[in-house]
């Protein structure tokens, strides 16, 4: 039986591959599983039925036999776990891998993702460009610390991994914005994932699916 | 050989048991496991020295004989793999209950962050007291989407886990102000986590810590 994960029947990007689901496309097929994906529609996402698999009604789910997951971060692990490819066989290793994943997730992410929220959520103020000066300064204190520490290194520790995996797609977030231009090692460490078979595979799927589409639900 | 980890040689907070190093001292205490504490000064941090262990220049880290960790997602983790008492046997329910880790880490941590650093941010602009009315808006549609799920349950899913202890330290950030009164069955739920003998010994110890100061290095 192969897994099943939920992903936007519309995603608000229109494919660009930003949606969460991509992040765990890109895991399922760096570690060569074969997946199913059903699609649900933003109404559908708040009802009962998809509550129980996600609590704050988001995508991705996955489902696996008994097993039922949310959470991106939580999938790539697991999948991570479970398969090769994407931790190292050290254990050391391995704990410093899950390390990156949680600092792409709770140290990168929400600088990045408030910067990119803040014109939709306040757009018409007068003082939201204020307001994004200095989200913009947040997320480029962290990208600093992050290019100090990749310098001239192709990945974060080592040979490519889950921790990898999640970083790209944590400053893929930025490609529409200038900011990850000032930091070249950045910019080319995200090429490089994007290069990755693994990842073209999981990026046309994705906007496939999101160019392709059944009407909603 | 016992682990070393790093707190902040004086808290932000005085002391109330918020910053990051509190996880991982209740995570310990959960497992049994003693430790070695190191303060690291508000200096100290940005220094080369620190940013070995830890790249983007925080507290807390984790060092055990050749390993250091940094990020508490993965301290705890690596505590709740390798001792019992933090993840449940079954496979299914373990992957579950890291989930909640990411939960906590990914989805609800993230606005409320947002929310406390606010007024020290922007409380001098006009705008904040605006600002702050849309933020709360947003931790509080966080909230009542976790009190659903949460209903009368004692724990997020089946007994104690890594998950709650995450998540419990992400809600605890919300007590002084009036958002968790909200959510009668969120309070009840944290005041079960600082409840819990492992959690009180965690607190006591930060307290300490933060009370009796050496000067700053």
């Amino acid at each position: 039986m192969i897994p099943t994960i939920t992903v936007f029947e519309r995603s608000p990007d229109g494919g660009r591959g930003l949606a969460r689901d991509t992040r765990v496309r890109w895991a399922l097929e760096e570690t060569g599983q074969a997946y199913a994906v059903r699609c649900v529609s933003f109404r559908a996402m708040k009802q009962p039925a998809h509550l129980a698999l996600h609590p704050f009604g988001q995508i991705p789910t996955f489902e696996e036999g008994d097993l039922a997951l949310f959470e991106s971060g939580a999938i790539v692990l697991h999948l991570a776990h479970r398969h090769p490819g994407l931790l190292p066989d050290d254990p050391d290793a391995r704990a410093r891998a899950i390390a990156w994943m949680f600092a792409a997730l709770n140290t990168v992410e929400p600088p990045i993702l408030e910067r990119e929220q803040t014109p939709y959520a306040v757009g018409d103020r007068p003082w939201c460009a204020e307001l994004l000066s200095i989200l913009d300064d947040r997320v480029r204190a962290r990208l600093s610390q992050l290019s100090a520490h990749l310098g001239r290194s192709e990945w974060l520790d080592g040979a490519f991994s889950a921790g990898d995996l999640m970083m790209v797609s944590v400053l893929l977030r930025l490609k529409s914005l200038a900011l990850l231009d000032e930091f070249s090692n950045l910019g080319s460490y995200v090429a490089r994932g994007e290069d990755r078979p693994a990842y073209r595979r999981a990026f046309a799927a994705q906007l496939l699916a999101n160019t392709q589409k059944q009407p909603p639900v």
